[in-house]
């Protein structure tokens, strides 16, 4: 089933061209916290066959607006973020699963991590946190 | 010309699939710095017409990471950086320029500013400080 | 009763100047997290009678140390961390629970969070999230 | 001679208790940037003998909020910030310059070094980044 909200993130989602280009999915997206899939393609990766540390921070980021959105409304934006990489991310898909922490009339601050998977194995790649903003 | 660096730098852009993707170019590179260009094209953004902030934290996570390969060597990983994003992104080009602020046999820290550009105009979008290390 | 690792953790606490000149105590230490506690004193206070934000910071720096330090041995540092301020603290104690995310030879990711606590109720005040490393 | 910010400045660091715990002073204020300084006694250090880290984070923070304040007014708030330990702080006394590198209605990004020094030798220490705001 797709509830309202769901569907809301999937018409901001396909509004982001960027998003498209990389081929992105929302996966999960209700109060407090987001879900987003990638497909790992040979196109994202960097010189030595490892998902870009780029892509990881781009769906942090991603992940972590759409978390704060779903408590901000639709209107937001990243103020700030930091990724830690602790893992090289290899796999078939990434994952990334954002949650607010805390938040007010006009921000929220969220907490990301992203996962590469491997057939079952899910492998903890990276790890986010930031602030998300009420667009003006 | 084309210094023995550069000719290497350019190399290393060339053989990550996402950068060729996103079409980033090497602007600049000398030991302790770096900078990189990228054209804005309809690909790059988000839901409202601006640069995806997810675009800009790519571009200065990769100029993170060739400014700390200028002083560490050609084998460096972004272990973690942050980025603030200070003024939405338009323009037709971007440019971030990194430098390394200090640096030891094993590690980097490096700072990055990203820049949007309009015509003769430069403008600050986002800033980033990060930590690039020797890959095992 | 007192852990080997508790205890290790007693000293260390102990033997640092600057935690003693804030009364910070040890409230748990196990394998991959740590737990500090602190009165609130005057003495901790900004201008607004808030603790200061530096208080926090030291808190959750310390915190995050600790919990590396419970995987990669006695001998480490804080590589970097960020913080976010989520709420003013007030109350009569804070405390500071931090946790490892990912660990290796050399580093561990860690996260914080620092609450403060009035009579029954804790209020989340501050998240952290940085690299804790083996000293040279 | 002291100008109007300065005294500004100095009555609101001698009104933060932790400050003057810790023997803060303000070196420089003006739009734009602030310095701090700090007299580095045995009750700053950690258990190695170094300047204990939270003294830096602190060190930092503060003087990431008087830059910010100096543009934004004198009721302002760190929102969040990073800190990168470059070196150990050992000497006799720190210093913190922070400027403001783009700052708006509500809001301004700063930054900050943080240096050591021994004599005539000026060492860098840390370097932070972060978002100061105005206080609701």
């Amino acid at each position: 089933m797709t509830t309202p909200l769901m569907a809301l993130g999937q018409r901001a989602l396909t509004a982001q061209p960027f998003s498209a280009l990389l081929g992105t999915e929302l996966l999960a997206f209700a109060e407090g916290r987001a879900e987003l899939g990638l497909a790992v393609r040979p196109e994202l990766l960097q010189q030595h066959g490892l998902v870009h540390g780029g892509v990881l921070a781009y769906l942090a980021d991603n992940a972590l607006t759409f978390a704060g959105g779903s408590v901000l409304g639709e209107a937001v934006l990243t103020s700030e973020f930091k990724i830690n990489y602790v893992r090289p991310a290899r796999g078939e898909r990434l994952v990334a699963r954002a949650v607010v922490l805390a938040s007010g009339q006009t921000q929220a601050v969220c907490r990301c991590e992203v996962y590469s998977i491997a057939g079952e194995q899910e492998k903890l790649c990276a790890a986010a946190q930031g602030t998300i903003v009420k667009a003006g």
